[in-house]
């Protein structure tokens, strides 16, 4: 028998995130375009309207090379195989080669979908993604994880591949909708209840709506490093990443639910109820007190952000949604609770009773 | 503006080939499963009959957490999507979880395969490789290259992913068609042909199917070695990889033209083809001598494999095919050529005539 060890160096890959105000019109001297054979941009029907013909023309009074564009129907339901095989096919129809460079602009959606074509197209190209909401900004630009739904359940298939820059310009959150900036401070508010009772003070006392565009620079920027503060120690969620689970356990599984509804939530306001969900199975186990409970539940009011559960979906439906959730192990729900706002705790047991109990007061 | 700078340290990942003899039945001693939740064993409809069994067996005897199984046709036109996702369906229904491991038990067409559905379930689970064909001991064990066909197109969707350990046992290239084990010579005259005068004359010296089991033991964990030596220098095929690309150009265009005839060819049979054309077009420019061209043809016609062209694919459909090679930067075919036997050089661009000529000689 003949033993034969390799080793294989990963290549560490570093990039950076650029946040600021009116930055985009300066595409050229933020990155280096010059080393690709081809830009590729994909962006859904939504962010089509608002900024891509903008971007083609910024890209075209520099870049002599071809510029392809995918624009697919905006939402969750078009995060998809069907969606990602017919890139596939425009890309290989248009002959696209290993140095493309595929540009994802959008929110979540977009760079997750676009950033599972790019780790996926012959085996992985470079991407750049333009974050154009708060959720896509504070979450899905740091950590690499990319993928797509399954058979309605989210993020199932997909990869930790990093993008080669994120430029996040603070002026395309003017253009979202007054629901999508207060789901994304979900996200944001979540950073300061699972790490930083100060952040989570001073993102809370005013409505996400009345921050200004430096505020919202310092805002974005705090939580982007927060999140790259965990995720450095932990790319692919062994440990100290889990923390960033705080309120997807039953969040994710509404979030499942819903979209099959009429009403689909967007992902910041069903982690708003998961993290209501979190908190109340935290204080029923007597890790969080009774205040900060309250304080927690009024703030995220206070956001505009929704914590009760809509009627329509059955604790039923949600308890066998969790049980599938891909952080689970042997079956066993791994939730993360809070012992105070700021100070969260990893992979905790339930009692399903307790469960059952949280999630019915949340109706 | 701020620019946060995110440093991701990809973890190494080292894993072992084991090569042996009658091994198989002694899998317990060769790998820890005890770390798994479950064990999903992926393989095709040929190997399903040889060895899947025995292996279920084997594993009962110790492992006592759920084994599944996925078996799928064989053949290389089952490398698409739609058996991925099957597979994904299966496994979320299943609700397997991130601590399962995936078996391919099978040649490059199960590991590329079910590696593809390795590296992105769940956004990458753990697996290990048995590889039961001459081709994938010596080439898809080595690199971690997996991957799926996408319209007509091989292996132009997939990604870099690197195994936990191989276990390659020599008993089962006595159960391959005569035919497969000549194809899998193939990638291990290459082997001498890009790297070592003395393993090419040493591994063309008889015909395939004439070598002992210790001289098979030898002759792959050498490939192996060989090919383990490139890949460590460069795993995603920046610069010294894309040597083991040679006869894979005309090769890789001559195989996808062949799947969808009714008579396809092995994949180390439309690489023994494309090592001729590129000696051919080696030869031509003056790189390799005459006698050198010569030797490269007789050892191939010695060990039974093709060096002519089927005469149903075109030379058009060849040059097309091979202008959407993904390995082609802004459209242009980089070969990899022979100076000697032993020595080769990559990124070498050829002109069409000769290219065209190179291709009608072997008809």
């Amino acid at each position: 028998m003949i033993i034969i060890p390799i080793h294989i160096d990963s290549k560490k890959k570093d990039y950076e995130i650029i946040i600021g105000s009116h930055i985009l019109q300066d595409i050229k001297s933020l990155f280096d375009f010059s080393q690709f054979s081809s830009v590729y941009i994909i962006t859904d029907s939504n962010v089509k309207k608002l900024y891509l013909k903008t971007l083609q023309d910024t890209l075209l009074n520099f870049y002599n090379k071809p510029i392809y564009s995918y624009v697919f129907p905006a939402g969750e339901t078009q995060k998809t195989f069907e969606t990602v095989n017919k890139i596939y096919a425009d890309m290989v129809l248009n002959k696209l080669d290993r140095k493309t460079l595929i540009i994802n602009v959008g929110g979540g959606v977009v760079t997750d979908l676009g950033g599972f074509v790019a780790s996926t197209y012959l085996r992985g190209i470079s991407s750049l993604n333009i974050s154009t909401t708060i959720e896509g900004m504070v979450d899905a630009s740091v950590g690499g994880k990319v993928g797509i739904d399954f058979n309605g359940l989210k993020n199932i298939i997909g990869a930790y591949y990093q993008p080669n820059k994120v430029i996040i310009d603070v002026e395309t959150i003017k253009t979202l909708p007054i629901k999508h900036v207060r789901a994304g401070f979900a996200e944001i508010i979540k950073h300061g209840l699972i790490l930083d009772p100060i952040y989570f003070q001073q993102t809370t006392n005013k409505k996400p709506e009345e921050f200004s565009t430096q505020e919202l620079v310092k805002i974005i920027s705090k939580s982007c490093e927060i999140k790259a503060g965990i995720v450095e120690k932990d790319e692919t969620e062994k440990n100290e990443r889990k923390i960033l689970n705080f309120g997807h356990t039953a969040g994710h599984a509404i979030e499942s639910a819903s979209l099959s509804s009429d009403q689909p939530l967007l992902h910041g306001e069903a982690v708003a109820i998961g993290m209501n969900v979190a908190s109340i199975v935290s204080n029923k186990l007597k890790y969080v007190s009774k205040t900060d409970l309250q304080t927690i539940q009024t703030s995220l009011l206070n956001a505009s952000l929704p914590i009760t559960i809509p009627k329509q979906i059955l604790i039923r439906t949600i308890m066998n949604l969790m049980k599938s959730d891909k952080k689970n192990q042997d079956g066993i729900i791994k939730w993360v609770l809070l012992k105070s706002i700021g100070i969260a705790k990893i992979d905790c047991e339930v009692p399903e009773r307790i469960i059952i109990d949280s999630l019915r007061s949340c109706y």
